[in-house]
């Protein structure tokens, strides 16, 4: 019957933690169309809605570590409670970057804080972080070992994308003020590091099922610096 | 007799993260050195010494998760465990930037990555943020619950500084590059978001005192626009 409870519970939690990368997901679809189309409200609904992702990862932490204390899980059980804490950071994270583009977007409101040099990139690069957030959720609904390669290679992408916003921001022939110049390096720097959370997630998901720590793979273990273009990953 | 040998566990991790703030700590001082002298065999010494602070990293995690395994702690002990695994996590960023820091010195050798406008603000920051940074790991070694406000007023004169690097920047009678720009942009966020993780170090003590989460506290949680200077916390 204990089992069972804690059966249920490890459920919800996995519930949990999928309806978080599904609001990730959202927050940053919608911050990126609040950048394109330079619209106020969006941005504030997603600066706003922020906190409901953080109520969520509250209450996941707060259900781990109840479990920790009434449970007392050893083993699988227990890595399962490690890593949910991590996991539920790292989603958290890439709400809270979701919403420093939204007020980006709002702060250079109602410029556009991209040019149309920038802009397909940005999409580029929304589209896949979203999708990488989102095959995240799937690959911890489904305890998935095997997702991690999938999303480093999808990260390959962001990097490659990343690298071509510097290419255009260094580039002799584009004339962009300092502003913009700054804004794009941030944007870029707020794409990267949530596509960096995607993977972990999945690479925590390694972690649960193998017993074995991916530290050295976690994209904050190594920072690539690309052909005279800073990468970094804190 | 158990509960002394789980007293001296506890003693052993504290060291430990005592320790990694102290290796973070040096990280940045020498990063930042290596910055400012254009010193390529330094700037490569803390590229290279970040691997042992992952590795103690590694090892606290460990020993944290093995007392949660063996000791079934309650209470105080669990949030002991949990505070354990997320300031690891936290002095591990740090040492990731400096790093960063360390790679753009790296990158830009032999010439300066900062101009003379820039220098004595970066100075400042690296000054601000290593003193931070050791001052948290007096906090852990102490389980000092009041140290926190100490470390956000810190972390106020880091704002001030970021908005004057921005300042700068974006000063119409300012002439620089756009790779300038680009790299003290990236610049002024390692030792901002380097300065936010000593503050969490600082957080997590006041959960472990209290039982309380501060997440809403954490700099993580409240992002400020400042006078149009985008300043952000993932």
């Amino acid at each position: 019957l204990l089992r069972s409870h804690y059966q249920e519970e490890l459920g919800h939690i996995s519930e949990q933690l999928v309806e978080m990368s599904g609001l990730a997901a959202t927050a940053l679809e919608r911050a990126t169309r609040s950048l394109m189309d330079a619209d106020l409200t969006l941005a504030q609904q997603v600066i706003s809605d922020d906190a409901y992702l953080d109520a969520v990862r509250r209450d996941v932490d707060n259900r781990a570590i109840d479990m920790l204390a009434r449970q007392q899980p050893v083993a699988t059980d227990l890595r399962q409670m490690v890593t949910t804490l991590r996991m539920s950071g790292d989603l958290e994270r890439c709400g809270d970057l979701a919403r420093h583009v939204a007020k980006l977007a709002r702060l250079r409101y109602p410029a556009p804080a991209l040019n149309d040099k920038l802009r397909p990139i940005f999409a580029e690069m929304s589209t896949t972080a979203v999708q990488m957030v989102r095959r995240a959720g799937e690959i911890v609904a489904a305890n998935d070992a095997h997702g991690a390669a999938e999303l480093m290679a999808a990260d390959d992408t962001m990097d490659r994308l990343h690298r071509e916003v510097f290419r255009i921001l260094l580039d002799p022939a584009t004339t962009m003020s300092a502003q913009a110049t700054v804004d794009a390096t941030l944007l870029s720097r707020y794409y990267e590091r949530y596509a960096d959370h995607a993977v972990s997630v999945a690479l925590r998901v390694v972690y649960l099922v193998t017993g074995v720590w991916a530290d050295e793979q976690l994209p904050g273990a190594h920072d690539h610096f690309l052909s005279g273009v800073p990468r970094s990953d804190d």
